[in-house]
Parts: C-alpha cells; structure tokens; sequence
C-alpha cells in the first residue's frame, strides 16, 4: 500500500526522526564505567519538563499503566483511602487498580466530558476530618473524552482544608504537551509514559515523585518489588538503575528531551494549544459537537468527536482506517460508537493538523455525515494563519 | 522544529519505509559468490517496469543525468544528427548536453507548455531522405512545465516514414509512475532515475536499451568508458558489475520494484493519474490555471501552477518551505516566478495529496493569492471519493 | 574512537540486523483492527520455544525483573513457603524479591559455581509432608557464576515426592540459548527476559505458564495490577493487550523468533554448547579455572572466569572496556573482583567468539595474568574446526 | 545464519554506526534555500582531507571510477600523451580508461608486486623534451596487490626535470587512510570513492583538482557533460550542485569527515600502519609471504596474501566466505588464485583486526595451509600491545 500511516490516535504519537535515529543502536552494556555521564543530566533535565525540584523522576521499563501501579504502591499501605472520580475509561482504569491493589477508593462518579468535580472533592475532603484520605487522585487529561482538569484547583482544595493528602496525577496524555508544574501545583507523583508526550515507543513508564512523596515511601506498606522506589533512587542517584534499564529507550527520551528543550517548553505547549484549537475550529465547521462539555474542559491533546444520531463512531474509525491508513481514536466503554478520537499531540506540524482533518472530512462523508467538503480544513488554516507564531 | 518536511517536490520524491529499511544495511562484498543470485532476478524485473523484453536495463552508480549521458555514447558517433525539441528546462538541458557530446542537434522550439511537436517532427523526418538524423530525442514527461508527451505517436511517425533513427526517450520523472512500454512505443533508449518514481535516493542512473540499441554499440564511435555498456551487459549477463556497484541503492531498488510489483503497474499508473487530476481539480478550484496548455498534456506526475500577475512564485516557494516546511517545486528558466509545481509522484496517498494542497491554500493566502480556503482540498477531496478503487 | 563496541557480557546480548530492521518502524495505534493478525501467531510461536502446548506466554513491558514478580505474583499468597537456593546474585536478588513480597522463603545456601542442591531440596519437600511449600523455584542459569541447573532432576523429585508445589524457573538467561521444555520438565512459571536469547533491547519481561499455574492464577490472593496474568490472558486471546503493548519490541520479538525457527532450536542449541565449550578450552589453555565446580554445571551462555590470586577482576573488565572497547561481565557481589564474566550468547558466530577471546588475551596481559599470547584463541579455533557444523 | 558478515574486502569497507545513522533520512529537495549553509562547510573539510588550499574537491555521483573518469576529461585533449605504469590490476584499469578514452598511453609494465617505477619515470619524462607528456599517472595504492607509491619521488623527478605534465593521482584506497597531501606533493588531481576511507557505501567519485588542473579545463578538449568540472565549480561555489546530487550519500559523507577530523588525521594514519603492521607480522608468524616485494611498498589499507604453491586462493576466499562469513579479497588477474587479500581499512579496532587474522587462521588450516594456530594472531596482539596509543 503506497503512502503511510496517519497516526492521529491520542498514543502512540508520530515518532520524530531524531528519536527514531538515536534509538537506531547497537546494544550496550548497563554496566559500562560511562554510563552513568549519559543517564545522570537526563534525570536532571526530566525534573526540568515534570516541574520539580525537590523531587525525583523515576524511569520504569513498563506501560504508562505500570507508573501508575508505582505511584500508588510505594507511598501507600494496604487499605488507605483514596479518593478519586471517574469521567471516562481511563479514571475508571486508574480507580479499578486502586481497588485491586487493596485500596478503599471514594469514586466520584462524573458525567463523561466533564472533569475533575471540584466541588465535590471538596466536600469530601472537608468532611475527612480525620485525614483518612491518604491519596487524592487526578486524571489531568482524560484521554478517552477529550478532557482536562485544573490540577492547582485540586491542590488549593487541599491546601485550604490543610488536608494532607498526597496528590497523585495521571498526566500520562498532558505531560510534555499541557502545561505541568509538580511543584507549583503541589503534586506528589505524577505519571507519564513514553509513547505521548515524549513522542516514543510504548514501554518506559516516568513517575515523578515530589520530596513529600519519596518520604511517604519509608511508612508505606503496600508490596512491591519491581517498582520500587528505594532501590531505584539508589542506584540513580550514581547513574545507575537496579535491573537492566531499557537502554535504547532511553537514548530515544534524551533526544526527545532535546527536542523538547530545542523547541522551549512554552512554545511546546502554545503550539498544541493552537493544534487543539484548529481542531476544535473544524469540528464546529462540521457542525458537530465535542465531547467535552465545556470549554474549560477543551483538552489540547485530544479532541473526542461526538457523531450525530444514528451514527456509529466505531465504523466510523474503521473506515478511517482502512480506506485512508489514518488512525483515529475510537470511544471507549461508556462512549463506545458515540465518539471518534483524534490525538493532536507529540510530534506535529500545521500541514500534518490539516492532514486529519481532510482525512477525516472524507471519512464522515463517506460514512454519511453530510460535512462541507474542505469546511473543517478552511476553518483551522484560517485560525491557524491568523496564529502564526512569529518568524 | 516539530513535524517533518513536506516533500511534494517532483523528484527526489518520499522514500518509504520498507526502501529506507532495505538500505539501512552494513557494506559488502560486491564479489561474494551469491551476489549474482539477488541482482539478476532484479534485471529481469527493470525489464518488465521498462516493458522490454529483448533489451536490457542498466543500472548505473549515477544520477538521471549520467543515464542521459550513456544512452548517447554508447550509440551514437561524434557528429550524428540528433532531432530534439525543447518545451521545457529538462529538454533544454539534454540538448545542451548533445552539443557538448559533439552530437549536432536540430533542436525545435517550442512553447513552454507544450509537449513534443509531432508535425514539426513528421516534417524534420521526412525531410531527412538520407536519414542522417540518427537520434530522435523526446522528454516524455517534462518536469519543467508539467507536460506528459506521446512517446508512441513519434513511434508512429518513425514507422510511417521508415525512418532508422533510434528513439530515445527521457523518462525520468515518468517511468514508474505514468505507462511507459518499451517495445509497444519502440523505445530504443529509455533513462530513469532512482529519485522519481523508484521512490530510492539520487544515486542510480537505469536506462533501458533496445536490442537495436545493443547493436548500435558495435559502430558507436563516442567516447566512453565509465558509463560502457559492453563492459556492464557483459558482466550483468552473469549477475556482476565491471566496477563497485552502489549496492545499497540497489537493496532499495529491490526493494521499490518489490512494491510496484505488489501495487500492480496498472494500479501504480492509475494512482498518479488520480492523485494528478485531483490536484488539478484543485488549481482549477483556485481560480488558477495550470502551465500546460492543453489537456492532452497534463502531466500525473507534477503539476506546474501559474501564480496571477505579479506574484512571484520564488516567493511563494520560499514561503511554503520556510513557514509550512512544505516543499514545493519552483519555476526554472522560462518560467521562473511564474510557476510553482506540485510534485505527485511516487509513494503517496490520498491523505499525503490533500496535506500538499492544505498547505499551499495557506501558502497561496499568505501570499496575497486569496484563493477560497478549503476549496482546493473540497474539490479534491469530492474526486478522490468519487473515484475511489473498489476495496 | 574507530571501530564498534565488542558486546560479550551475559546480556544485552548483540542484536541482529534484521532485528534492529524490524524494530525500526514508526509508531502505530495498537488498537488497529489488523493488529491481532501479527500477534496471535507471535504467541503460538512462543509457546514453542518455551515448550508448552497447553500454557500461554505473557508479554510483559519490562524488564526479567518483572517477569520474576508477574511469576510470583500471580500464582501465591501472601505467606506461601517457597523453596529457594542461592548460589549467585540472581537467585540471590529473586529470593530477596519473595520476601519483599511478603513470601517465606527456605532459602538454601550453596557454594557459589555450583548450582541446584538436588539432595537439599529433595530433603526438604520430603520434609514438607503438610505441602506447605507453595513454590519451588531454581534459577536455570546463574549468570552472576556460569552455572547450569538441572531442572529436569528437580521436576523428578516433586514427582517422586508426589509433592504438588508449583515449579518456577529463572530461564532468562537460558531460554532460547540452552534447551528449554516446559511441558517435558514440568516448570509451571518460567521467566525470560528480550535482552538475552531473545537477542532484543531489554524492555520485555516473558513469562511462561502452564496450564497449572494458570489455574492457580484464580486462589492466588497476592496483589496484581500492572502484571495481573488474567487481565493479559483476556486480552491475548483475541490478539490484545489490556494495556498500550510495547509494539516496537514486540516487532523486534516477531524477528528474533523467526530467526531462531530459520536456524532451528536443536542448531541454536548445539551452537551455544560448542561456543560455550570453545571459550572454555581457551580459558583452559590460559591456565586458568572457570567459577563453575564441576563440568555438570558448564553454562553455555556465559563463563565466569576465576583470575588469578592478586589480580583484581575489577580492573580487568574496566581496562577491556577502555583500553580495546571490549564488554566483558563483572563479578558481582561474593565474587567481586574474583571473576570476570565472558557472555557467549544469543547472535554470535566463530569468529565473533575467537574476537572475544583475542581481546581478553591481550586485557590478561595487559593486565599481569601473563596467559602465552594467542593460546585461547588457538585453543578454540582447533575445537571449533574439529565440531563444525555439515555444511 | 547468526553473527554478522566479517567483512575485510579492501572496500567496501564496514560502515560506522553513526554514519548509517546519518544516512537514514527522508529525502529531501536539494533546491532548498538552506541546503548551501550545510554543503558549503563539506566542500571546506574535504579540501583539509585531500591537502589541498587552493584546489577544489569535487563530489559526483558514480564510483571511484567515475572519478578517473573525471579527471582524464576535464583536464585532457585527444590524443594527448600519458604516462603510466602498470603493477597490479587497477593501475591496468586506468590505462585502459585512458586508451578507450582516447589518449595515447606510455604503459611502463611492472611486476606486480612493485609500484611505481621512478628510473623510468624519469628516463621517460627526461626524454620528452617537448613535453608532449601532458599526464603522468600514479596509482598510489594498489589495490590488487597491496602496494603503495611514492607521490612526493614522482613530483620530485617532475620538478628536477621542469616537466609541466599534470599529475594524476588514483588515491581511491588511500584517501582518509595513508597520508596524502595534494600541495605538498604537487598533485593536480586525486581520485577517491566513497567506500574506503571515507566508510560510506559506493555512490559517490570524490575528485580533488588542484588550481593548475583548473586552469586546464579550459584548454582541455575532451568530450566531458556529467563529469564536467566547469559546471559543477561553478554551482558549487554557492553550495549547490548543477543536477540532483546524492543528497544521502552526502549525509553520510558529512559525517565520516567529522569522524576522520574527531579522531584526527594524523591519528587515522598512525591507526591504518599499526593494523597494516600488525597483519603483516601475523602473515610473516604463519610462514606466509605478502604479495609486495619490498617493505618500502607495503600498503597499510591492504595485504596480498602469497598461498603457497598448490594451493588456490580461489578457494581459501570462498571457504571463508561460505563456511565463516568472512570475507577476503580475491586475487585479480595476473594473480588470481596465488593471493587472497586482507583489508584493513576504515571503520577498524584491534579487536577487528585479531578476527580477521582469527578467521584467516581457521581458513587456512581448513584448506591445507598448516600454519599454527593461533600464531598469526598472537604476532599481532603482542605488537598491537607494544604499540598501544597513550590513553
């Protein structure tokens, strides 16, 4: 089949070049006398991108799901309560691990396209007098709808009831593209994986870990081995890891890191701003509805599509697919056929933003949503051309 | 800089993955005892893209230019009369270096636009009774202007008249991607380049050559050694080269023809032919009129646009490529400023051909052409769909 | 600095070039409706290579190391008794995972070169009348010392025994190196990592089980998220992952498997065995001992060489590093400075393992141990020329 | 087959990691308005390999022999006499290119073995009184037979003597290997290929031309048009090319003269005598004789290998390539089946070297050569030790 793959999911992300040639390598030895000169600034530069000082970023060979399981493991004991709310498939996934894994969990049950219930929390947290709420829990960017949460709300929450819970998020589909600062925002441990912001393959999973959080470790209870925070920080502090590290990985985070630092974090996260945004401009062209059901909620990593009635999104991605090679998101559990995805985050340019968008504008037509042919495409290079960064 | 180059010039054209992989191998023994037994099965394949079966197809360490070159030498003696016409900067280099060979060329002037002029050609020809024109030159695709030649009309001619003279034929930019057929046309010389529609990195020169061009080696008095064919077709018949080959472009051509093949030839020309008339429903969108003067010799490999009175297409090509990172063909000689060109050639998809109009929509209004945004990618689009292959 | 790293520690072992082909692809959405199409037959062929009709093999984003705790993990309670012997780091740091998991470990203390204590732990699950022992493990090949278990004698034991512990086994370092049977020795759990016999970056933990240990899957009370053995089973049966998979891997595991099926098991086997017995004949003319006590215990994926008294192993492997871009392995722990490790696994030929011992002559001698100059490498060429293959 | 090709052809030679890196790129538009800013600094560097201040060097697409070619044409008339002197395969080769080119060749006939024959040289050039000799060729390496020329003798008798002739250089196996320095030895024009010294694949004639040769083209009538310098200095001088160059080859070109100047010339020189050195102690520890008559002639990029009487060398380099994946150079014409030829160029270390030497050992014993094993690697080591660069 002539062409490529038009990768528009929400992660796995287009893969820049760079990363792909810098993890083009021969195998090495983790125990090498200089291998630590490497590892040690990329420890240092991903407190940089996580927003920390103080604490620690740990690389974990594991799924972005992995840093989740670390996250709760090392700093919590068995049967803690946690408090967490579920506005889509993957604050349900992070909710089901807690309970899994012996934690009680306060699940706030939220209308999906909405975020995190500030409200609410706040009425459970100021009811928790007794601070048996170990863990507030945060889906910054819920991925399956195209939503994203005011983290600093949650931490002001806290800080007015003096509540001291630590502060978990799961920035897996924000870090690196959405603006993120553990330390401003008082976040205890935050979760990213590689194949999103980081515009890598699957299979590192990076948690930060603020320095409230590392001292959580030496009282919590809970099991572990393979994620533990204690050997790791060890062994990092001198450059080095436990157990064999996915080496080539992380030659391709350096260069990603690179080019994260190349570009400056702030034009990182105005240009998918403006992605999200020219996104959000098509649909509208289109005259359909995204899934978040209030622009304070507009996530700038993804956008999830509401198909009119009587549409069924899942042919809808199926055709994308196979008639096109563009890979959009499908819904997920509760928006099962009623929303497509599209992912505009990672390694993207304007012309690859219109790319999916004329992709998909063939696709609804095709699968009989009427949308004016070039509607969406006129209506994102229009905002996209009035946008333009200075030269 | 976030996204990839745009690359929609017409030639070198986007490499796919699987030639990019085929290449990336360690250097080898270009003597090794098996060697012959991957190159000859290649030969055998040049000759069905080419459509010969008596001739051979040559592979030369060089680029298009150098296969111009070793049609000549090795067929024609110092003084031989070469009947070319020049419509383009393509045609008018391969003349120029006629003259330099010490060939004499009766060169016809043509309107940029335009393609070969079969009359003009029937009235040189006949008027030749002695047939001292030895050499009948035709750009089958000129990539100047964006016109596509009647290689077996001037066939015709040669046949109605008697004419002896060889044809030979440029098809650089169009041999892989638009019908080419040797034996049907009766081609005697037929050069290609590996940056085209064999979608592989500059570096090869493959040129076919008739079995009347075999035997025109025999009393062909130029000069030539590096670009010999009776070295190279002694030492192809038995799967070697006379001097190192470049044997990591001929993994990739391996590679190409693997996927032309896959494709279907029919399939490959059909494809450039959509994706060509669908950029030309989008000019005509936008109000703007391609270079070529008449249908008949719209090119499907590159579309040459002529931007209104004054605009400068230098402009508009350093825009596209500075502001976008789209790389679009400008204007050579003759039409330099007048024109831009659009490349559609070699491994696209339908997608990749709307992501090239997307962003010269926004490149034309960043200009000061105020073409209606969308209406190109719309009119596009509306064909594209139209005409889609069954599945 | 000219020339390559020359990689013989016991892991990350060389990778091939068709593997890192494989695995040099662009990123892709591992919900695509093809994507089963590739996976499901992956699984089938590994079932193969670990040996099991009626078991399933996971594949884990991470390291060995997590392959151990998915192993534990999945099958245990909190407080089962497992049987452990220690007799090199890695079945070293495995028991000190048992107990971090809260497991009670019988853990029997051996000589370091020599490996499973078969009358010990016959002794002690004779002792186990109640069957308390839940889980027997042994460490297939320790690394840390280049000794080889007999796992089949321990599966004979439980048998005799008629005790139903379940069988767990470390075969990172030996399976797809060293015969490996499931189902013929009995191993319920058995735990390969991507970086060794898998000749892949380290980034998978594989994990084997069997039709019993799946069954126990359902009593095990321990936690599980992230490595949850259900969860995975679910989703792989239709060619899934309940998790994002680390695709890019996977494509590398697609090749190495191929590779290994190309070669034949019975070969891949019979090649490690002759390139273990030919480094250790060169290790035997330069007068020196390996770790391993007795022939019994001869690994064929890794020496440990024994230096001699007031020599410092320490330098040796550092002076190889620096001096001739040579890897060689460390001592580790007990053996610190005593040993040097020479890892002959996974993508190595003759000539590759005469290189590794030419570098090692010279680090000797550069380093006091006066070994008589080319006398391991002669060693190993004349024992490699006698046991070569039929062409 | 597992392992890896051992590849010691005296070119192509084995490629650098980085450089593969370099060169696995997408294509690109070689008119782009930046493409100069990256050219430009290329064309300075090679100046500094090829010694040359006031010269230029050029880059064409072809092989080393497309350079030959190029450096005859440009600066050359018909008819015009040339010296040369035959001792091996290449030096025959390029005598022939002059022949069919045209020229009138003083073929002074050496035994192989020899290189260039200075008396003569002298006695035939004193004797041109009317300086009819307007080309004195050197091969200065001589590929077939491992001998390298003194350049600075032969410019010298030029100077003794006030003959104006050009002198051409065949550097194609010692550019970026042996010392070379175009103004210190007064050579007018020097011929490399990408795939020796400079560790690239074959793609690239890479020509230096020294002012003088310049200043010839303009009086130099020979038919030249892809090889012509004229039209590439003067495209060149902005950093671009008059046809579509081989943009990837270049790539990597960039980044092997960054390797070549990171290690330092000087360093790569002393590099190439010490492998030479080393290879040739180990063909003189097994009893054998290179091909080179005197030590003055000994090449450091290449060793012809005398087998002894009865012995093939035909089949000693097809044994070693089929039964170790090692690959020899054959023995050319005049010498075919009495040596085979160790290259030992390029992208080498001494753990390199030692395999060569390793397999060769191996090879020769399986063909009946009893040299002892392990001797020649032995030589080897203990002179690479003894000559062991200060850290």
């Amino acid at each position: 089949m002539p062409g490529r793959n038009h990768l528009f999911i929400p992660g796995p992300t287009n893969i820049p070049e760079r990363v792909r040639r810098a993890m083009n390598v021969p195998l090495e030895d983790h125990r090498r006398a200089d291998y630590p000169q490497s590892v040690l600034p990329l420890f240092a530069d991903l407190k940089r991108i996580f927003g920390t000082r103080d604490g620690h970023v740990f690389i974990f060979p594991s799924s972005g799901t992995g840093g989740w399981e670390a996250a709760l493991t090392n700093t919590l004991s068995p049967g803690d309560q946690v408090l967490h709310a579920r506005y889509g498939q993957f604050s349900h996934l992070w909710a089901e691990m807690c309970r899994r894994l012996g934690l009680e969990v306060h699940l706030i049950e939220c209308e999906w396209g909405t975020g995190v219930p500030l409200e609410q929390y706040r009425a459970v947290l100021a009811a928790d007098r007794e601070h048996r709420i170990k863990a507030v829990l945060v889906t910054h960017n819920e991925t399956a709808t195209g939503v994203t949460s005011d983290i600093a709300e949650v931490r002001r929450i806290l800080d007015d009831l003096g509540h001291p819970a630590l502060l978990y998020v799961d920035g897996v589909s924000s870090i690196g593209c959405i603006e993120f600062d553990m330390d401003r925002w008082g976040v205890d441990l935050a979760v990213a994986g590689s194949q999103k912001g980081f515009m890598l393959p699957t299979g590192l999973g990076i948690v930060g870990a603020s320095r409230k959080a590392l001292d959580a470790c030496r009282t919590a209870k809970m099991r572990r081995a393979y994620f533990d925070f204690d050997d790791m920080l060890r062994m990092n502090e001198g450059g080095w890891f436990p157990y064999t590290p996915a080496m080539t990985l992380i030659h391709g985070l350096r260069e990603s890191v690179n080019m994260l630092f190349e570009e400056g974090l702030p034009n990182v996260y105005a240009r998918h701003f403006r992605f999200g945004e020219a996104v959000r401009r098509a649909v509208s062209a289109w005259g359909l509805n995204v899934c978040a059901r209030d622009p304070k909620w507009y996530s700038n990593t993804v956008t999830a599509v509401l198909v009119p009635e009587g549409t069924d999104s899942v042919k809808v991605v199926a055709h994308a697919y196979r008639r096109y090679n563009l890979s959009l998101g499908g819904g997920l559990s509760q928006v099962a056929g009623k929303v497509f995805r599209i992912g505009h985050l990672g390694d993207l340019d304007e012309i690859m933003v219109l790319s999916a968008l004329a992709g998909t504008e063939m696709t609804l037509r095709d699968c009989g949503v009427m949308v004016t042919p070039g509607s969406g495409v006129a209506a994102a290079q229009e905002y996209l051309r009035e946008t333009a960064p200075e030269a």
